[in-house]
Parts: C-alpha cells; structure tokens; sequence
C-alpha cells in the first residue's frame, strides 16, 4: 500500500451537459438504422496530455448523463453516483477524466423515441429501433472518437451499467483496460424477465400508449409508467431493507378498511411511481428493459460464457450485494468463473450489505473503500 | 407406526356445490354489517355419528369451496387441493369429512362485491365490507353451527388459508383440535404488502375500475386484473423453478426486437393473466389481498405472536418450503416459536422443495407423507 493523502471528498460542483451531433448513420444489432442522432453528457475532471486518464460510468434503467456534481440552476438535482466520483472521491477527478452520456434511446436529451424524427417531423415514438447493450456500447465508442479518448482507463457501472462495462471488454477489448462490474448478471434469469414482462404489459396496455405514438395524441401512459417504476422498486430493495425501512407501519397509526393508503410502504411506492412517471418516457422504459433481457453475450457461444470473454483483455473489479436477490451473488460469480476459465485478471468482492440491489448506489463504506483502492491501482499504472 | 392399508388414491368424483343462506346479520371486524349472505360450500366423506371427524380446508388468494373432485357436467374442474383430499389421500374422505367453502367477499357463489345487494337491488361494489381473515373464520364458524359441527378435528390451509387455520386457533380455541398451517407468515412483511398494492394499484387505475362500481357500467378492470395476477404468478414460483421451466427459451427461438412475446415465461404470464381476468372479480381480488395484508394476530399484542396464541389448545402441523420466498419458512419458524412458547403441541418440517410458495399446492411425497401421517394420527385419536 502506498501512503494516502487524498484531499477530503467533495463535489465537483457545478456541471453543464454538452451535446454532440453524430451524422454517421448507426446500425442497430435488429437490422435498423438511425441515420443521424445526438448523445448528451457530462465530463468531470481533465483529460491527462496523453489521454490515458478516462473513465466512462455508464448509466443503468434510470438515470442518464448527469452522473455528478449539480447544475447551476438546479443544485439540488445531484448526479446519480455523486458520492462515487468527484474529488477525492472513490473515483477520483483530480486524477481521471470522467465521462457520463445519455444512452440512445434514452429520454434525457439523446435521441430517443420522444425525439423527432427529421423525415417524418414527428417524434419516433414506436418506429424508434428496439436498442441493445452492444448497441449502446457501439455509440459509446463513437462518443470516445470524438473526444479523442482511444482507450478508457475503465468503463464502471452498476446494474444495467456493468452489463455495458462487460460488453466493452467484449466487444472493444483493445479499447478499455479496466472494467468495473457492480451488481451484475450475465445475462436476466426467468424470474427478471418476467418482472420486466409485467412492467412493459403495464404500459403498453395503457390506453393511453396508443400503440407508443402517444406524443401525438397529447397523453402519456402514465398509469403503466406509475406501476412499472413500483414494481421495479420492490426488485431493488431487500425484503430485510424493506422491513428495516418500512415495516408494517401504517401512515395513521390504525387501519383504515379501505384500499387507500394504510402502510407507509404504500405511500412510498406510490410516491415513487406518481414522481416518475412524470419525467420518465414510456417507450425509453420499454427500450431500456428490453436491452435488459437480450443481454445475453453466451448466446453466440452455445451458452458458453467464458467464450463470450475469448478476446477480453481487460483487468476486472467485479463487486456485488448479499442482499441483492434481483441479481445476487451468484449472478456476479458466474462471471468471475467465465472471467477466470480466460486466466483474466479479476477482483472479486461479495459484500455484506443490507440494502438489495440498489447498493450499488449508496455509499457502503466497504463498497467505496474498495473501488477507491482499485482506482489507486489504476492510478499508479497510468 | 401403526400397519397401513391406504387404499389406491382415487378421486372423492363427481361433486355438487351448496348453498346455505344466512339471515344473521354478520358484523365485520371494520364495523360494517352484512344483513344476510349466502354461503357455499361443498363436502366430501362422511360425517360420523359423533361428528368429530369434520374437516375444514380453507382458500386462499384464487381458490374457492371447489376443493376435492371434478363437477358432472364438467370434469376437467378439479378441485384445487384434490391432489390432498379424496379416498386413500393423505387427508382420506373414508375417514374423514372435509368440507370447502367459499368466503364472504368471494366470487364464486358465496355473498361478494358481485352479489346484488337487496337492500338497493344493484350489485353492493364499492359498497362490499372490507373483509378480514377473522370475519371469514366468524362466517365458517356459523358454517359449522349449521352443519351441527362443534368441532373440527382440523382445519387446514395453506398462505392465506393458513393464516385462517391459525385464526381458528385463536378465535375458537375449542372448537379447533388440529390446525394444518402450510407455507404460511404470521403476517405480511413490508414486500409482501408492497406486492399486493402493485396489483391492487393496476386494478384500481384500470379506467375499467369506476371506483369499484364497474357492474353498473357493464364493464370489467380487466387490464389491472392481469396485472395483479401475473405479478402474484411471479411471487408464487421460485426463481430457480421459473428458471427450470422457462428458462431463457424464445418462442421461435430467435429474439425478435419487439416488445411482443419473445421468451416463454412472457407468453406464460400473458397466458395466465388472460385466463384469471376472465373469471375472477376484481373487487374479490382487492378484498383478499387486503385481508392478507391486514392479518396480524401479534398487534393486539404489542407485537408479541406467542401472547396471541395464549388461549390456543390446538395440535399444530406447520409446513414450509425451502424455495418459498413469499412466505419464506423463516416465518414459519416464527410461528412456531410462538406456539412452542405457549407450550403447545407443535409438528414442523421444513420442506426441501424447490418449487417456490406454489409448492403448498404440489403432491411433493414428502409433504404429503407427512400430512397423511399427521391425519392418520388425528384419525387415530378420533
């Protein structure tokens, strides 16, 4: 171990997203084409002389580009991994040059299904193709180009956003050194698709999705939107943290023999679901758990998933939850297995934490201790 | 162990329903009043001389008083826990009388949402009691009074038929000598609550709905109702037993990029969901899940369960399953704890089964063996 002296954690203040206009068409793993499209993100930190010191954190179902820091006018909106990156952080930006974007598809200013679409002067809405990871990963790349970044120190996310960091190391081994694989899965068991499943019938049999060209009719399916963020709520919170939270407590102490709001639990979902549904689109949802279930990069190998990882070359920091039963432990060690069965140099953590799979973004101090070492590592070999 | 001699287990056959009418007026729990309400029912085996050999199998969330058997006119209505009760079943109908029924609030026969009220000549809808687990076990103790039955010599169910084979227990501890609780929590957790207010939530916000009064406007929730039932189906199976049966098999064996059926286990919940919101009534639906949540015998204790049970004289059998992670046998165990504190009779097993909550409804030999050997001892005390 090297001396620390880090300074003591702060944020990286003020940010501001920035877009850039991609007119090279994108061709879909489905066989279509978006002709022309926009990715917006954030930058913290500077990129080193030799543009060695980049790091991409990659979004999972519900978040986007804004990753840290806050907006000028708007301080109390903080980036969904605030407490992971910025200075003196876990990952930290007086070293690495880190990089937050909106994926395509997505409903936070990239081109997505609420976008319009220049042939038609109306928004995509169901015509949008139907996105997956390695997708992504590709307009991902692209991003890199235009930044001049030729190869990430790491791509990191969580969830959704380590399927991404997995897929990078697949699909552009040449490209990122270190992947960084928090509460993961190799591919969606049964059991998650069928929540997914659910999610989307809520939306689509909406009617108000109108077939997903609900721009045009001046409505949004947000009774579907209401249920699916519910229901995917529940997936990320352990019975245990539920309980610890929640218990049975009811919002006026006595039960109220109705089917209004009797438990606390209640009141939080349907909170939650009432805030999301209004700045969330619909079809992003759908896209977005889509991608989910795809995810699947065995597939092409006879369901073999150390030969998906044949050609990585990256070094890996592969973390995940006890609680975590929308992807548990066993998920991340069938990848650390097939990571291994390729002799790839893998760190693995299982750590004992009590909040389900949403630990990935709260600030374990076993969680951040960790990922703070791997990136000093990272660092030192800069 | 005495000598068996069970013979082959065959079906109790061709069954007919009955309906008993009850003009005394039935005050729930929540103050509401019933002036009368017809209850149905059916029976199997017969009812000794001494009438101690009666059994009573309660239902829980999607079930009724079919229970054992098939009808005439059709056979391919088998009763829901037929696998248990019948000639030569582990609860043997040469031995003993075993009786279903359906509860108030119900939507098969018995008074419910769907029945018209007299008083206004329209169905009651919204206007339907909020029922509890302890208003049904009143109504089937006024069963048993009309059947000339003082006495069960069991009562049994599993999950939320558990909780009404607990509540005999405490609510008429001398009429109760046996009670069978399978797959069952002395109440809910703040997941399983949160569950069934997602399925309610659907229901409720279905456009169909009319705030309970759907009848009137010749219409039926029935998006929310599918809803509700393919996310009760997700609960009921373990991850390990969906990803057995379904795995990640597509439909046509290649993904389709759309957000129409790709996998097996999204045309299995569609399948199921269709099927249910076609027969059951969703104000039933509201009425049970609620009775679930609010099923909580320690609260009047100050939390304590084994305070509950102080007045309970019963012979306890409690059953879990391993893969049961609705009703994990964690809670099992809790209810155990609180009648071995009570000093009570207790027999439990923890089923290594890996067929999830639904395995209560399954004939896994051992859990049948066990129950068989429970009743043969219950016969024998007879």
């Amino acid at each position: 171990m090297t001396p620390r002296d880090h300074a003591k954690p702060r944020s990286v203040g003020a940010v501001k997203p920035q877009t850039l206009h991609f007119s090279e068409p994108l061709r879909f793993r489905s066989g279509s084409v978006l002709d022309s499209y926009d990715l917006v993100y954030e930058t913290y930190g500077t990129l080193n002389a030799e543009k060695s010191n980049a790091v991409l954190a990659c979004h999972a179902l519900n978040a986007a580009h804004h990753v840290a820091g806050y907006y000028a006018d708007d301080v109390e909106n903080v980036g969904w991994w605030d407490n992971m990156i910025g200075p003196g952080k876990p990952v930290d930006t007086e070293k690495f040059f880190v990089i937050g974007v909106n994926n395509v598809g997505g409903c936070f200013g990239s081109t997505g299904p609420g976008s319009v679409n220049p042939k038609t002067g109306k928004p995509y809405g169901s015509s949008f193709p139907v996105v997956t990871v390695e997708d992504w990963v590709d307009a991902q790349a692209r991003l890199a180009d235009r930044l001049g970044i030729d190869s990430f120190a790491a791509v990191m996310g969580g969830s959704l956003g380590a399927m991404q960091a997995l897929q990078w190391t697949i699909g552009y081994p040449g490209r990122i050194r270190n992947s960084i694989v928090v509460a993961a899965a190799p591919r969606l068991s049964a059991q998650n698709i069928a929540f997914n499943e659910v999610a989307r019938q809520a939306i689509t049999t909406d009617p108000d999705f109108h077939g997903g060209d609900y721009y045009e009719h001046g409505v949004v399916p947000r009774r579907g939107l209401r249920l699916a963020r519910m229901i995917g709520h529940i997936t990320y919170l352990s019975d245990d943290a539920m309980m610890e939270k929640f218990g049975r407590a009811l919002r006026t102490g006595t039960i109220g023999f109705h089917f209004d709001v009797d438990f606390e639990i209640e009141s939080y979902l349907r909170h939650q679901g009432d805030k999301f549904s209004e700045y969330f689109d619909a079809n992003t949802y759908l896209l977005i758990t889509r991608a989910l279930d795809y995810f699947d990069p065995a597939a092409a190998h006879g369901d073999d998933l150390a030969k998906a990882f044949a050609a990585a070359r990256a070094r890996f920091l592969v973390a995940s939850f006890t609680s975590d039963w929308r992807f548990s432990p066993v998920r991340s060690r069938e990848i650390v297995k097939a990571l291994l069965d390729n002799r790839l140099d893998v760190s693995y953590a299982e750590i004992d934490a009590p909040h389900g799979h949403d630990a990935f973004l709260l600030d374990d101090p076993r969680y951040h201790a960790l990922v703070r070492a791997y990136f000093d590592n990272i660092y030192a070999a800069l």
